[in-house]
């Protein structure tokens, strides 16, 4: 998506540790605008999957489900990061390592949102290691809907998280993936 | 905004302690077509007041944030609950006490995203005790923007959050006011 590139690029900031900053816009101030074009690629990518069911997880994937549920009209369903008081009832739930912060958290999904006979879309905004998504793929088959594949906005491809996943058979698009970078010139190679 | 009341009588649930969950469209599964008309409600709103950004607390604002910066067609901000490592640089912080979780945690905004001349629009998707809202007023205020309003989607009347709030000077607008819930027989009142 030449759209995103352009933005990783000018409004992207490269730092030490192969981070990628892309704060300005995606994941913590979100242009909604330029988000909804998001939404329409990930629906021109799956739109002849019967896809019914959006599912992210707290808290950046978000902003990026809400816009593609709504290409699709269909629900938006967000994993939780821990159990909490207002969740009643059971719950699929699994277990995340966590890159960025050195941790391991549950992610949870209420069983009465994914059942047999959905079809699902799981989003994102990174794809690094790909636990997230190792995670959410698992719910998914805990409830026996079908998994049509995996969108991600932005994939490090030097993190290798994605290609696992596409050798174990799942289909995940990736807007933009980055090959790599280099915080001394700023530069940001992608994948063709 | 009656399709909301609409929807929380046949959607909702009332437990005990006051508790009304609906999480089948709002918080944790999302209507995302739905939520597209919440999103123009509060444009309808706010429209003249010259919003040039939304405000908003993850996780469950986000999604609602995202429609109201939509309609806005303007950047949302969605602030932190816990200083991560990929936020670099300086962020204004404040406290706030959880009713729900009965516990205290931080929330962070980077000071790059909210500035003197800022007209900014803060959303959520409940109003109870209102002490979420008030540390985003918080933030709001450390940053020189300007405040314009707060609009929430649910607001529990009972617990007078929203009420000090107004009686502080300050636009609240909720689209749907819970004067009274009884737990045995599902019944809500609304507030006229």
């Amino acid at each position: 998506m030449d759209l995103l590139k352009e933005k990783i690029v000018k409004e992207g900031q490269v730092y030490p540790g192969n981070i990628l900053k892309v704060d300005c816009f995606l994941n913590h101030q979100i242009d909604c605008t330029f988000l909804r074009e998001v939404g329409k690629e990930f629906h021109r990518l799956f739109k002849d999957e019967g896809v019914n069911k959006i599912l992210t997880i707290e808290a950046s994937g978000i902003a990026i489900g809400t816009v593609v549920a709504q290409e699709f009209e269909c629900p938006l369903v967000f994993a939780k990061k821990n159990k909490t008081k207002n969740i009643a009832g059971d719950v699929y739930s699994s277990s995340v390592e966590s890159f960025t912060h050195s941790t391991t958290y549950n992610i949870i999904v209420s069983e009465k949102f994914l059942n047999p006979g959905d079809k699902v879309l799981i989003v994102d905004d990174f794809l690094a290691i790909g636990n997230a998504l190792k995670g959410l793929i698992d719910l998914v088959k805990q409830s026996g809907a079908e998994l049509v594949g995996c969108g991600t906005v932005i994939e490090k491809g030097y993190q290798h998280g994605g290609d696992a996943l596409r050798e174990a058979g799942i289909r995940v698009e990736s807007l933009a993936i980055i090959e790599s970078m280099n915080d001394e010139t700023g530069e940001i190679v992608f994948r063709d």
